[in-house]
């Protein structure tokens, strides 16, 4: 956005979400916004997207820019409600670019097992042998921490700070490892979550498949998490009990607890990490226990559909840009057909987490340039239908 | 809706709006739910559109009826919901008919004399007689009222119901016959919102016009709102002070005083009411003084759009119908022009209030069978598309 807005002769607003960032209600207290179901009440999509449209509408008026067209941009959940702020506020947006935006991952549209099989598919797509060393190293840290003093040895193997090793807090550290590089594997060295070179998940399964690394699972399976962790190389040792929050996901887990109910964990045999059922029971009483709500599972799809979305919008709505990336694991509940000639999706087979809203790099790939082309041009076009319309008389 | 649902083999459902009839939240207790601004808050037209698509969907499942199409009908505010309904939950239902929906009577989108302009037309159409006759007798009504023993001659003049005369009372209930007569100068006799004859308009103007009337202006005003407010003949005195609600309305005070701000009061010089301006503030310390909030003028346009309506939809959205009938003082405020092939502007001269959605009869003139004809015909093929995109494969 940064890049193309000049391009458009375009003010760029960047909207942040209430109760993330500086936006926090109630006077900007955290501790009161975050205090309890009814203060964390006012944290729901359909209240985000109230406050875009009443910010747009009195910008254009406080700008003196009424007739203004306004592009809406977004990647992830803000991908989401890019696209679902185009078909609920049409006469506010003008189109929207909603990059790797999981909107069919509610309800049972889309498989509970799709995010971890693309993944495995990920590190498989690399080697045989990175997948399988991947997937056989769960059970060889159970194993090894059901041993007398095997916890200590995985402390070592992994380089966990000491007295913070626990099995489960070890499996979701390399768990998360191995989602968020999949999620940004980058043809480029990044630092969306992490720094990481250049397609890390291809140097995940180097250090891994590195004969150097002798037949050690443990050895290969830390030189990998090694790499997301510490690319820097500054870390010393990894602290599992870390609960500070970098990426300020709090209001997330409220969000996931009441409408954000995405089925995701599903792990069948042929998946590159244990076999495992999406659980909503589980969901719900963690967040019975937490927040005192029950989670609505139905909502969002009540609210901005999913459900046969292709018919829905056939004939329904115009000028929404779905971006996916195969590598990203989100992907699997992405739009990744046109729907009609004006609500398009763009595939890219080697893209992950909403790449295309990256700041660009000369060492970018042919296809992530065209992507972006088509993108601005589809944009292009947007606007001289609006323009055209606006001179029209009626 | 009734006659044509087992034409198309439908299930008709009516949901009541909460609030409304016997739909009242808190246990069902009036009291209670229309105690104070809190309990009231959930009386929004949001929150009877999330209703609406919560019920549809679970009728739906219930009915094992998911592939069903769904089509939405209203008339008046119904019919802004439905046009509303449509927008905002495209995949909830296929279409809506939306009958004399003023979805444009908000902000500054229709001129605030519009609504009583149509009426001063629709008298002075039948006779300048009438016009002048009803125009005049405000200012007579004044000067009597001022004059000693005035309220009383007016009282006997007007058969109201002894001790109960006021000048603004007197002012208010003459307004009310003219407005609701114009609004429901239907074509054959009816009983929407009192009894009245086929064509009242014009029957209250052969009154005022009749010479046997002699020339006193009360008489015939008189004679005039007769046929409004006893055309079954039965009243012997009129309460200007009953404050029962028949059409229970009193919902409706709540929404006019949040976010149903529609400027209608407006009178200018031609007008057949005293010339006046439509004044936000008066509403503004009325809506403080009764329920101690502020109404919000612009939520509407800013949640459901208006301004640029053509422009805005001629590209996004499908399948609505608005009707209006001209002689209908709302009809200013509706979509009157055909916005794309699929939200058309069904239009109606002689049409009053969504006359179209009121039982067929024989006596029904013809362009009135048109009018339901068309509708009928659209919906078909609705459905049929519908029908079509159920059987494609993607």
């Amino acid at each position: 956005m940064f890049e193309i807005a000049p391009h458009f002769n375009a003010l760029l607003v960047f909207i942040e979400h209430r109760y993330y960032g500086k936006s926090i209600p109630y006077g900007g207290d955290k501790t009161i916004a975050y205090s309890n179901k009814t203060t964390l009440g006012y944290l729901s999509s359909t209240q985000a997207l109230a406050d875009y449209a009443t910010l747009i509408i009195d910008l254009k008026n406080n700008l003196t820019a009424i007739d203004s067209p306004v592009v809406v941009f977004g990647g992830s959940y803000g991908g989401m409600l890019a696209a679902w702020f185009r078909l609920k506020y049409p006469h506010v947006t003008i189109g929207a670019l909603a990059s790797s935006a999981p909107i069919l991952n509610f309800g049972n549209i889309t498989s509970p097992y799709s995010f971890n099989n693309i993944i495995t598919q990920d590190f498989k797509g690399e080697s045989d042998n990175c997948y399988k060393v991947i997937k056989g190293s769960w059970k060889q840290i159970e194993d090894m921490a059901k041993t007398k003093g095997g916890l200590e040895k995985l402390r070592k193997s992994f380089r966990i700070c000491k007295n913070y090793i626990s099995q489960g807090a070890l499996e979701n550290w390399l768990y998360t490892a191995f989602v968020y590089t999949a999620m940004t594997d980058y043809p480029t060295p990044s630092n969306f979550l992490n720094p990481l070179p250049a397609y890390p998940v291809k140097q995940m399964c180097k250090a891994i498949d590195d004969p150097k690394g002798g037949k050690d699972t443990f050895e290969k399976i830390y030189e990998a998490a090694n790499i997301y962790y510490n690319y820097t190389g500054n870390a010393t040792c990894f602290d599992l009990n870390d609960h500070s929050d970098p990426h300020g996901l709090a209001g997330w887990t409220w969000q996931s607890c009441t409408e954000m109910v995405m089925p995701t964990d599903g792990n069948n045999k042929e998946s590159i990490f244990p076999p495992s059922k999406w659980d909503y029971n589980e969901r719900a009483q963690f967040c019975k226990s937490i927040f005192g709500v029950e989670p609505r599972p139905n909502w969002v799809t009540t609210e901005f559909g999913g459900y046969n979305i292709e018919r829905v919008l056939k004939r329904f709505g115009s000028n929404i840009i779905f971006f996916n990336g195969l590598r990203d694991p989100w992907s699997g509940a992405g739009v990744l057909k046109d729907i009609s000639k004006s609500i398009v999706a763009i595939v890219a087979k080697e893209g992950a987490h909403h790449v295309d809203l990256r700041w660009s790099s000369k060492e970018d790939p042919k296809w992530l340039q065209q992507v972006r082309e088509r993108e601005v041009n589809i944009i292009s076009n947007w606007l001289s239908q609006y323009y055209q319309s606006l001179n029209e008389i009626y």
